[in-house]
């Protein structure tokens, strides 16, 4: 069986419409993660919640805006996750960040070579 | 760059339709972290999954009740975690919580002053 | 108030589209989850990411395929956690398996009696 790594999951917590140079910001993150070759990351849309200055937002209130809750989850080595940080110090400007030790099996196809 | 502060992450896994006082328990959950002046909360709908009792809730299968796993995060400081833990003992009939040590990077808007 | 007990979380991040005997991979997780009595196992469907071979996903772009990033989260303790991992090992192609201790409190209907 395959033996886990020490690792970090990171966790960024934003809104949907907060934007970098004229795109999404979570799309901007996911991208950055990317060319800094990570080793997964994932976005998902929450329903409903709240952040930085205790606004609510709810699918069902905010029809029209639809600022909804996103949570971008990073999963990698401490040192690869800390590539992205000052990305996100810079990037982020309302939102919460959070850091965790995990242990990590990673799975790849065994054909085609590595 | 931000440096990170102590803090504590808190999931609850209940049902889409349980409710508390006539709303959704999920509402309710974020409606008092709100209250309680806590940094974030981020409701997340499953598409699938089972919890106390063993249903097995799927998107496929049951279209009719739909009761699907919600999952809410919420991330503060461990003693603000803690304002919102007697609610939960008394609101969650059926459920499973996790809460977790994290590190916790908070920004905020730079203007407005705090 | 309930008392947290020991356990963990196990989070296996796939794709929307691995498939076991016919089905989708995470449906074949989440029914093996059950059959092993697990605690609870929650499906979240991403909007965006990538993983294993640095493929992209997103809503936006792949309409058509639509490979979106599954995040399947169980809770247990360690022991019933470590019943899954044989069966993840065999049926995870490319993926990644974070798991991290946490604290869980687990409610049930009073009523019923166990």
């Amino acid at each position: 069986m395959k033996q886990p790594e020490e690792g970090q999951l990171l966790r960024i917590f934003i809104g949907e419409e907060d934007s970098y140079k004229g795109k999404p910001l979570y799309e901007a993150i996911v991208t950055k993660a990317r060319e800094l070759n990570l080793a997964g990351a994932t976005v998902l849309r929450g329903i409903m919640g709240f952040g930085a200055h205790s606004r609510l937002h709810t699918t069902k209130i905010l029809r029209l805006s639809e600022d909804m809750p996103m949570v971008i989850e990073i999963v990698d080595s401490v040192e690869n996750i800390e590539k992205i940080l000052p990305f996100l110090d810079e990037t982020v400007d309302e939102g919460l960040i959070t850091r965790e030790n995990v242990k990590v099996i990673k799975y790849r196809h065994s054909k085609g070579g590595y």
